[in-house]
């Protein structure tokens, strides 16, 4: 038996950067991983500029603006426009994001600035050199690299990006992720239902998992329970696919033909990590492809894609983070049986006055679908531990797991 | 001035729940919000059933199974399968998922039975009656309500649906969104830098955070920086879409038109809110629909539109839960300096041993769009306090916003 740290090491070494790249417009790029880094060719912002409507001032006249003196306005600066250089003694109009005009270093809001005939007074309560100016490169200095290779792209990277007048990026093509199902007792939804048979909750799991993390599916349905039909499956999959992944079928004494048929068409590890739910996990070749047969559970198939597929994944994928962070919080549980695996439990967050706690749901059973559906993450219990309550535990979000 | 959460409650009293419904395939239905409660018309799991590979016996023979007498096979039951009633005194080798055959009650896992000439005998560690067995309905009973009408839907979610045999759901038709940008001093990525322009940032951060929260995004790109060009904008973007948003032009003394546009073709109101970064926020009507100004600093239109546009659309889409639930976690800084406003900034999680604390990115100015690439979410600092290291800050992850 492996641990659960020992099998996601040997996952993540066996997965291999892939090298298919293309150039897509920031318009396409939402979610997609860099192969580049982005690299700033400006300063950002590219002049110092007002932060606030208001006027532009010099501080060298500080004492004439806390005395109230009338200044003349010698020019009006919106943004986009280029102003003269300031007329000593006169101060400028100047609207937000407008580039200073040389010889003024200050703003005065217009909240602190009272236009009369001839001119304008301030009534500042406080005045500063350099207050209100936002500073040529204070943001991006010419030359960084702003965003490097592996970062999945979020909006305001998206933003960022554009800021620097970039239109395009190399990215990495999405994976293709081959599935499909197999079982004679499995029905799908809309089918009638009967005695001795159960729907195919893992089909529609796995069609949820894959694209929401960036991936093509390629779902391929339901395969005869046949050892040639399944051959036949695991050829077209890897054929299509970048990886394939199928559920159930690979425990020991199990009356599926996934083991024996990937067998024939390349190699499979059968791994009994020491984690619950989620024990049996295979991890193999199809044609030169990679295998990963997940657990036949529905929520063990669920808990162990996010666990030990998603880093695989996002790793081949070429991102840069692919392990999660937990988060260390109270237990608002008690845990009294100490196990010898180690134990994701689904789990939610609750906050109250200022106190973020982690309640579990009740009934943990891993044939019970609903307890995915109500948590929002899983919850930690470690191997031959107990927890009391008050305790901190990890706790990974699924919001976590899905971005 | 209005308090942040005073703009908030005014801003959702404003959101009508959108009427358009449609019935979509499972398959279609990830990231959609369910406009019909969803009713289990049948029990999960539908019989009794086998956890494990292994064997059905009788908790009455819990005496001769533990002194290790040999039992005949009488059947052999696959999943899918409907067995004969167990003959007395023997088992029935079994299969995970498989329904339990009348008379049997628990399960003993192969890995401690041995199958010799003529049955198989068992070495338990111990034994109990019902062990190893999943019970009808265990996981849901008929006609229990499995998931609520406002639910957005999630693998796991599509998983529980098709698992009680339901192939098509009704859920809410997206929301279409309808965006421009205005303002002379705007350049595309793309075109070349020019002194006194600075490229529009806004028009890919909404590009990449309306669709992301599932809406359909209508980008009529840039408008030329005139009164009737505006008004043709907006009165386009209503009649295409759900909701308008913009950024930038709605402050007070703005050189820019939306704000006399929007008020010839419906009304505005600007609300000043005690919030940093992002005071200027503006909602209003154009022909009939909503519409969200949010300020053209690239800092606060990211934060206004996560914390105040994000909850409205959400409540217009038919979304159940809306606001965001704060994650109270300790602050690895001091913030000595008291302001008026609630300050939102830009922050990062990390764990270290068994705690986690709440960073900060140094530059907190709100025109340097890298605070929020750096970032993974944003702190809270309350009005008219300070902040020391180790006190309980609320936290919000931006993958929880965009989720």
């Amino acid at each position: 038996m492996k641990t659960f740290d020992e099998a996601l090491d040997i996952l993540l070494s066996k997965a291999v950067l892939t090298t298919q790249t293309e150039r897509v417009s920031i318009t396409h790029a939402l979610g997609r991983v860099l192969a580049q880094n982005i690299t700033s060719a400006l300063n950002v912002p590219p002049h110092h500029n007002s932060m606030m409507d208001g006027y532009a001032v010099c501080a060298n006249d500080a004492h004439e603006i806390k005395a109230g003196k009338v200044f003349t306005i010698s020019q009006c600066i919106a943004a986009g426009m280029i102003g003269q250089p300031l007329e000593q003694g006169t101060v400028a109009r100047i609207f937000t994001g407008a580039a200073m005009p040389e010889g003024a270093d200050s703003v005065i809001m217009q909240e602190e600035a009272t236009e009369i005939e001839g001119g304008v007074k301030f009534s500042v309560t406080s005045f500063q050199s350099s207050q209100n100016v936002r500073h040529i490169g204070e943001d991006i200095a010419r030359g960084a690299v702003v965003l490097s290779k592996g970062h999945k792209l979020r909006a305001q990277d998206l933003g960022l990006i554009t800021s620097i007048g970039i239109a395009e990026v190399e990215v990495y093509q999405p994976l293709t992720i081959a599935t499909f199902t197999t079982g004679d007792e499995l029905l799908e939804p809309g089918e009638q239902a009967k005695a001795g048979k159960i729907y195919n909750a893992n089909r529609y799991i796995l069609a949820g998992l894959v694209p929401r993390l960036g991936f093509e599916l390629i779902d391929l349905g339901r395969v005869p329970d046949t050892l040639e039909a399944t051959i036949v499956a695991l050829k077209q999959a890897a054929s299509v696919a970048d990886v394939v992944i199928t559920t159930g079928g690979v425990s020991v004494g199990d009356e599926d033909h996934i083991k024996p048929a990937v067998e024939q068409v390349g190699h499979l590890d059968l791994w009994k990590v020491k984690m619950k739910p989620g024990k049996p996990l295979a991890y193999g070749e199809v044609a030169g492809k990679p295998f990963i047969g997940l657990p036949g559970n529905p929520v063990s198939a669920f808990s162990t894609f996010n666990l030990f597929a998603r880093p695989f994944l996002l790793k081949m994928q070429g991102q840069q983070k692919v392990r999660l962070t937990p988060l260390w919080l109270k237990a608002n549980f008690d845990w009294s049986k100490k196990g010898f695996r180690r134990d994701f439990v689904r789990a939610q967050l609750e906050s109250c006055g200022q106190e973020t706690v982690v309640n579990l749901f009740p009934n943990q059973g891993s044939g019970v679908l609903t307890s995915t559906v109500w948590a929002e993450g899983l919850a930690v219990i470690p191997e031959d531990s107990t927890i009391e309550k008050g305790d901190l535990v990890a706790y990974y979000a699924f919001n976590e797991m899905t971005s």
